[in-house]
């Protein structure tokens, strides 16, 4: 579960975002900094994986109103467990995480000291970014990979425990391009109590503290939300056999659409 | 709309398959056997495209009890008005259209008299299956091209006026393989007064007289109810804008699994 924090603060954002680990769009930055509510706001990237990253995702965010925004790169657990890495994290508005695959950065980051600390600065405040394989990573429950297809199969995931910052949303990510409608809806029907949300590359969920989803950017989110679930034939089904699921509603949600979590309800601002 | 027939009889079953143009699974053939209620059943191939079609599917009939199983070959609208490959359909149970894409199969008979007298036999009684890219031409609205995308655009999808043995069911075949969700979802939110379905290579869909749906095969159908849809931006969007659908249902229906066109409800024989 999300950390408690301190408890005296309200939880900072979530934000996946689909996509090039290097680049977001300038509508997204620009919503970044809106939500940073400090005069002077200051963001760190975190590079969790094996490449060295480029300075356009950084200087996007300076260009869009950030005043400070440093680099770090962390490729293996020993740099995750230095608690000098900790120091990069003092006094920021925003944390970017980035990574290839969400299972890379599971086992760099998963159990240390910055983990921890992501999610107690989550739990008080401050807001978190995953791009590319971290956009899974933020989720409870993580889809760390699995069949691309369109239609649920008895193992058509592979599950793995994420960073937790949210547990009322799944988020699979590279959605559009690959065709993994399936494997959301393998992931959701194990277990069906979470939203599952797929999102396209270029495209951004913003999540509330109050658990409210907006979308931004120039792709769209696809949001299953299996809680009026009618029937599932998982219970039964043998391996690789696609499974009947019953009741399922699906909401398509582009540039400013929202999804409210507690009511379960999509809505912009033409239909409220 | 669909030919109102003589009036005395129930219309036959609309059967569409996905998958490979010259076979299909020995539990689709054996269910196509047992919707023929005559002691001695006899079908029909047509082929309507430019390649000869193997013997394959016509064994395949044969095999599982079908006592006749003839295969005529229509490549081009000369051949479809020729008054002679009427007689091909007299006192048949069973026509099976095999075509590669849809617009190949509809440019070929659409407004001739062979396409004419299907429509008059489905609805007096005769069975039509369309496979490969004449499972979609059975609707009203044919889907008849478009992106492969998860996601539904503005001009995501072509449509073409179909066969139109039924108006309650949009079909699109090759699903799983090709992403083609966006597609559908861009058909339905055009009007969203049908019932859209996808289906899998190897996957059948037998729509009986009473618009009961019931899937066969070894993948599934993916099943979109647009008939609650709360909101969609499509009126407003843009040329090649994601657009925004809210309220959509979903079922995912593998074999055995059915919906009620009528009732708008999924079921199988573990869950009513």
């Amino acid at each position: 579960m999300p950390s408690q924090g301190s408890g005296n603060f309200e939880r900072g954002y979530i934000i996946p975002i689909g996509g090039c680990e290097n680049s977001i769009s300038p509508q997204v930055a620009e919503k970044l900094r809106s939500i940073c509510l400090n005069a002077s706001a200051k963001a760190v990237v975190l590079n969790i994986c094996d490449q060295p990253l480029e300075h356009k995702l950084s200087n996007q965010l300076l260009e869009n109103g950030f005043d400070e925004c440093d680099i770090q790169s962390i490729n293996n657990r020993q740099q995750a467990n230095n608690p000098l890495i900790l120091q990069h994290l003092a006094g920021v508005d925003l944390i970017v995480l980035v990574g290839q695959r969400p299972l890379q950065v599971s086992t760099i980051i998963g159990g240390t000291p910055i983990a921890k600390q992501i999610r107690k600065l989550n739990a008080d405040g401050t807001h978190v970014v995953g791009t590319f394989g971290a956009a899974a990573l933020l989720s409870e429950h993580m889809i760390a990979g699995g069949q691309e297809a369109t239609i649920p199969k008895q193992d058509g995931v592979t599950m793995a425990p994420g960073l937790g910052l949210t547990n009322r949303f799944m988020v699979d990510y590279h959605f559009k391009q690959q065709g993994r409608l399936g494997r959301l809806l393998t992931a959701l029907s194990y277990n069906p109590f979470t939203i599952g949300v797929g999102i396209d590359d270029g495209t951004a969920l913003f999540i509330s503290p109050n658990d409210d989803l907006e979308v931004f950017g120039n792709g769209a989110a696809t949001l299953i939300d299996p809680s009026n679930l009618q029937y599932s034939s998982m219970g039964s089904a043998g391996s690789g056999d696609p499974i009947s699921l019953f009741g399922l509603q699906m909401h398509i949600l582009a540039q400013g659409a929202r999804f409210k979590a507690g009511e379960k309800k999509a809505y912009d601002e033409h239909w409220a």
